[in-house]
């Protein structure tokens, strides 16, 4: 029975159709997270499915076109993973100039377990013909974008030596579970390191090209554009900046002097986290966190904490700053881009002591 | 069966101990609020009730104390009225520059059905002594604040003259069923038209004194500080600002051209709504919204729509004003206050047409 003291967070809603919905981030302390506690990021409704979205067909610049059944695939070597999916609008709102578009702020990511099938397993299968470049997966979620009179369906690519990584996967299982119907049940692709845009909800079919996939998802949306009135000098969002969240305190929070327990996320699309520093005093010293957790291969968010003791009241801004093995660290401003993708400045946060 | 189609909008969470949630006004469409959607704003973590808590002690500067059973409030006159709550803080987040303390956005209000018994009838029951200024009402809630060492209930008083007021009330039921625990069982006070700092949840009795009640809920918070370093000028929060919302579309949304359908909602402390304006040019030109619901008595808001007319792909600033019965207007600036209470700007919002 529930208690009725019981306190619990819930989604934040940005958007109900399509439903948009961010993670209570600062308010979990787990590397699984609840799947009724996973971000939402939906581009279209809901899709309609059949008893034939249960078979997967394979097909385009293959040797042998093949529909998997999902009883097939859940009797294909599996593998599990811990991965974090990540928005590519995540911290959208924190842009200046701000931009437009769903107003994210520090929860558009979550993560936990997937299972299922290397992508490549299936490819091998089919055979992939010599002169292929790429691999479109088509979700069964489409609808009008507000750019175009078309009806689109939801539709990316990946190149081919990223959709061959053997930890490229099909996945159908979530923390244990069967994939739930709004994370993309019965099949998910899952690109680890990839903004989340790459992991294909609810998969119609997988086809391999000879050209660059040219849909709407792929050229006009996910591209940085560094101009605002002009698309010159665009390039595709693909890999995750290395990036870093305070989670606890709160910006703005009023609190106590005296020890102050700092705890936040670090996460980055190459390599793996190398050190998460803390500066107390607005960027001039900064002093290293200690993980809480760590993710091995980089697929997942590192915890981190930090406690800092100051016994003077007054106002202070907290900032953590995240590094990579490739030594990629976060820049003080954010890169601004017109469709705002990708922030990941150094995070800031400003609290009271009383 | 609830369908896997269904989208729902949850309350926003703010902070979980205490538990402050906001209510996700922008996605919903009604003036009675379902109970697990209605914001909740806690000084205190949940108090522990007992069967003695459902009596209620009116005492102090009275001729005849008495002690209420819940079975003898629920069988005086009982009255119900559509009332509004807004907390001192909501919209905090738009002030600039920042102020500390929960970072409210536009859903630290709520309205409802509220049923229960005027404070006068108790009052003229228990007689109030002559020189009576004030009266308080304390609730079961406690703790430490983090201003101080001690440890506080939360105590809050009314001028006699607001107290005698026929509709301030001790409510029992909220939309037809009895109070719920988070929301302030047995017994809430609801002061019409007042912040609701003032609608004191889970009543442990009531005090009639000769003096000002001096209290920190009273005297440190629930004031308006004009000055950022000094508490010179500084006066109590009491009736509600005149202010409106829109709630769609939502800032920064990325819209179809065409009929834009701009919807919100209007209210006050004093009077009641007179007239609601719009702008879609930042502030040049106004033009009247039409009320789609409307609160005769003033103490619930008030629904209103403007259908806008856009072919031209471009970049738009929406801004809604009310004024009330006794000419009060929101200001295109907010009042600066320390603490942060009252944001009452004109509210704005940003969307781009494609």
């Amino acid at each position: 029975m529930t208690s009725i003291y019981r306190v619990d967070p819930f989604l934040t809603t940005r958007k109900l159709v399509p439903e948009n919905q961010e993670t209570p981030l600062s308010f979990i302390r787990t590397d699984r997270l609840p799947e009724h506690l996973f971000y939402k990021r939906n581009h279209f409704p809901y899709p309609m499915l059949t008893l034939s979205s249960l078979w997967l067909p394979v097909n385009g610049n293959v040797t042998n076109p093949a529909i998997i059944s999902y009883n097939e695939l859940m009797s294909l070597p599996a593998k599990t993973l811990t991965v974090l999916l990540e928005c590519a609008g995540d911290k959208r709102r924190f842009f200046t100039p701000k931009v437009f578009g769903e107003q994210w702020e520090k929860g558009a990511i979550s993560q936990g377990i997937w299972k299922g099938v290397s992508l490549k397993t299936l490819l091998l299968a089919t055979g992939v013909k010599e002169n292929s470049q790429e691999v479109v997966f088509e979700g069964y979620d489409f609808g009008k974008r507000t750019d175009s009179e078309e009806i689109d369906s939801f539709k990316r690519s990946l190149p081919l030596e990223k959709a061959l990584h053997p930890d490229t996967m099909i996945a159908y299982e979530y923390n244990g579970s069967p994939l739930s119907f709004k994370h993309g049940y019965p099949f998910r692709l899952i690109v680890p390191q990839w903004y989340a845009m790459a992991s294909v909800k609810w998969i119609k079919q997988i086809t391999v090209i000879d050209q660059p996939f040219k849909g709407p998802f792929q050229k006009k949306d996910y591209m940085y554009y560094p101009e605002k009135e002009s698309d010159i000098n665009a390039f595709p969002v693909t890999t995750l900046r290395v990036n870093s969240s305070i989670q606890k305190p709160l910006d703005k929070d009023i609190l106590n002097s005296g020890m102050i327990d700092i705890r936040g996320i670090a996460w980055t699309g190459e390599g793996k986290i190398r050190k998460v520093e803390v500066s107390v005093d607005g960027g001039e010293v900064w002093k290293p966190a200690t993980f809480t957790s760590y993710s091995n291969d980089g697929y997942g968010w590192s915890g981190w904490k930090y406690e800092w003791i100051q016994e003077n009241a007054g106002e202070y801004t907290i900032m953590s700053r995240a590094t990579d093995t490739t030594d990629r660290t976060q820049p003080r401003s954010a890169f601004w881009n017109r469709k705002g993708y990708g922030y990941n400045a150094i995070d800031h946060i400003e609290v009271k002591l009383e």
